[in-house]
């Protein structure tokens, strides 16, 4: 039997003491702010607009006087100066690939094997030489397939370049070619598995699946159950993006996604640009050292929240305790941040609410924020379980909100979780 | 200007002498014989039931003894023994992907950059370190897309791995990102030029693209013509299967596929195995000194015909002329073969004719092969024109047959240039 738990890719990095890790990213971010200064142009224009040299950057606190460079302005900015705005800190010619992600905006890759950085999750989540791994990811246009691709042939895994879709061929391969892991998104993998079992295949019993890495979309606990329980898979979740490769990993003790040494990751308060502490909901902004695309605070628009806590698994590293979703579905209540996750955790966190709704409007300067609750009984409803969901509301968002209760054909515009009513001159 | 015609990927290879490239081959074969025999255990079965040793093949001449092994079959023998057949010589942990052909039949990659050798034809075709290469071959399950995308890396160009389909977004990025290559089919080639030609972008305007390495269907010289004139793109063809990779490339004259060094072709005759001539039909059987796929003798299934004649290039080796079409569409006639590719040869032999079909029955033993003439003009047929016909197809297949003109919308089967009526007790 594989020991699918122990084990890392990278030991030494991996559990590294935090005086020592905080010197190794001090150092790392030394070099990454001059790299990027003296190779990619407009690294250099945006420090030199914010006054900052090279050499002011010595401590991540620095880092801070350099402004972010927004995820959702890269086709702006590509368009500027095609076809990488400045950002990449070498010429086209000297890339290994270039991908082509919607909008399009174009994502580099380099020549160097760890461009991705992508082994580290994979071992995490119990891949191991001699895995013959089934691939889902699309690896045309788009870097997701090739990127976890090379990074499972360089742990030593045989892949099956899959692609997306095919569900019959994907489920007769995984059980002929005696597949032991899989990567794709959570839902393609559940979409294979009852085909399998459809077809007369189950774990044990023609197939032979035992991890997955997966990512894409949101992975909920109930599902990583019923991987585990129905199909004998154990799953792990990763986080990246296009631009910049690995940003967050499982372990198997799966609670939380490790942030990988190799990289500056800070979570920001996206209005004030300061950090957040562990616990809160912050914007995910990367500096990335890359020889090709060296990222000097790059703000992904993804939000989270950072854990310090130990993790059992034995690594050292802060943890991602999950993606909340992004930061332009945020907003700002009397002058507090509301993010549609707030308004599903309301719905998790009261038994009997089925599901909420937020709409914000605004008397003389002073915002109101009414909570429309669908509830699983609408006999349910009462004064105390208003006042229940008010103080629940308060813990979530800190804010103070009044309840209405509705039934579910009531819910205006039901792919919003926040209605934002509120007219600004 | 970047030379695109002189250079090589391995000159000394390439443009070995005759009597070093047969040294070379002998020794490739016995060793590939050998190593195919000791880890292949199809291979060494097929070998033991036909009573040869490995020491018994010195000469290529020796390599005749060993019984062909079909592609045809490959679906039937991987069944047999999944996954491989018993065809390779590393379990499927070893290596680096493995592949889905329709069928469903499993193609093997070693973990050697050398498995598929795609370098060579990409440099005979113009291809040079700095070109950016548009790759619209599919990487998913089929091996074609990443094959040509790492030899393109290995030679030191970028690729954007861009799969099939998309037209507009495909003329947009071979804009957007300066491409100087293509490789792909011819077909959609010409798709994107025009598109790209639709949306305002020509060669000097807009597009860059310079080369292209095309395969996967025929390439009419009037289509190379037109990516030149058109396009001021020059396109060089090459031939390859999914199981060995690469087996034939054009240079810049553009004459033949010239047959790679490191692989051993023969060219036989499907009815009996006998080697062909120079200048006649027979089916490429090829022998892969391949550490994880030895195969010995695999017979493709594609006909073809070789020429030893010098190529003003520079390299040495033996050429194939083009590809005439499958073994499974040969008709045996007389104790003949005739192939569907001769059909259409005879149309274009005699100027007077607009396509021709041959219907084959059989009377007391005794084939009689009658000859559908279409004629460009019906008013042309004549007894002489008859005897033309005859006369050009016996120097097409040395067999003699009847000629009957008739009216186009008088064809049978138009798909098949072969009608054969005889019943078969």
């Amino acid at each position: 039997m594989i020991d699918r738990t122990r084990g890392f890719y990278d030991e030494a990095l991996e559990t590294m003491p935090a005086a020592k890790r905080a010197q190794a990213q001090r150092e790392m971010l030394r070099a990454t702010v001059l790299h990027a200064y003296e190779h990619a142009p407009a690294t250099r224009k945006k420090m030199d607009d914010a006054g900052v040299r090279p050499g002011d950057v010595k401590e991540p606190s620095d880092l801070r006087r350099i402004p972010v460079t927004r995820k959702a302005d890269l086709k702006y900015i590509q368009k500027g100066e095609p076809p990488f705005g400045g950002l990449a800190a070498v010429p086209p010619r000297a890339m290994r690939r270039i991908y082509v992600s919607p909008g399009p905006t174009f994502d580099p890759e380099g020549r160097d094997a760890t461009h991705w950085r992508w082994e580290k999750p994979f071992v995490a989540a119990g891949f191991r030489e001699g895995d013959i791994v089934q691939n889902t990811f699309m690896y045309h246009f788009s870097p997701a397939g090739l990127m976890f691709d090379e990074a499972l042939q360089r742990i030593g895994c045989t892949v099956i370049p899959a692609g997306v879709g095919n569900t019959e061929l994907q489920a007769q391969v995984m059980k002929e070619l005696s597949v032991t892991g899989y990567v794709g998104t959570p839902s393609f993998l559940m979409t294979i598995l009852e085909k399998a079992k459809e077809m007369g295949y189950t774990s044990g019993d023609g197939l032979s699946l035992q991890v997955g890495l997966v990512t894409g979309e949101m992975f909920p606990e109930s599902l990583r159950a019923r991987f585990r329980d129905e199909f004998g898979v154990e799953a792990r979740q990763c986080y990246g993006t296009a631009d910049v490769g690995s940003l967050g990993y499982e372990c198997h003790v799966a609670k939380g996604m490790h942030v990988p040494d190799e990289i500056f990751l800070e979570l920001i308060d996206p209005a004030t640009g300061d950090p957040v502490p562990p616990g809160s909901i912050g914007e995910v902004v990367v500096t990335l050292p890359n020889r090709t695309y060296p990222l000097v605070r790059f703000a992904t628009g993804d939000l989270s929240i950072l854990s310090d806590d130990p993790c059992p698994c034995g690594r050292t590293s802060a943890r991602l305790l999950k993606l909340v979703g992004r930061v332009d579905q945020v907003t700002k209540i009397k002058g507090m941040f509301v993010h549609p996750e707030q308004v599903t955790q309301l719905a998790s966190k009261v038994a009997e609410v089925s599901s909420a709704q937020f709409v914000v409007t605004r008397t003389d300067h002073d915002d109101h924020m009414e909570m429309r609750i669908v509830l699983k009984d609408p006999a349910a409803a009462s004064d105390a379980l208003a006042d229940r969901i008010v103080e629940a509301a308060r813990g979530i968002t800190r804010l103070r909100g009044e309840v209405r209760f509705i039934a579910a054909n009531e819910v205006e515009e039901p792919e919003k979780k926040i209605i934002d009513k509120r007219k600004w001159d």
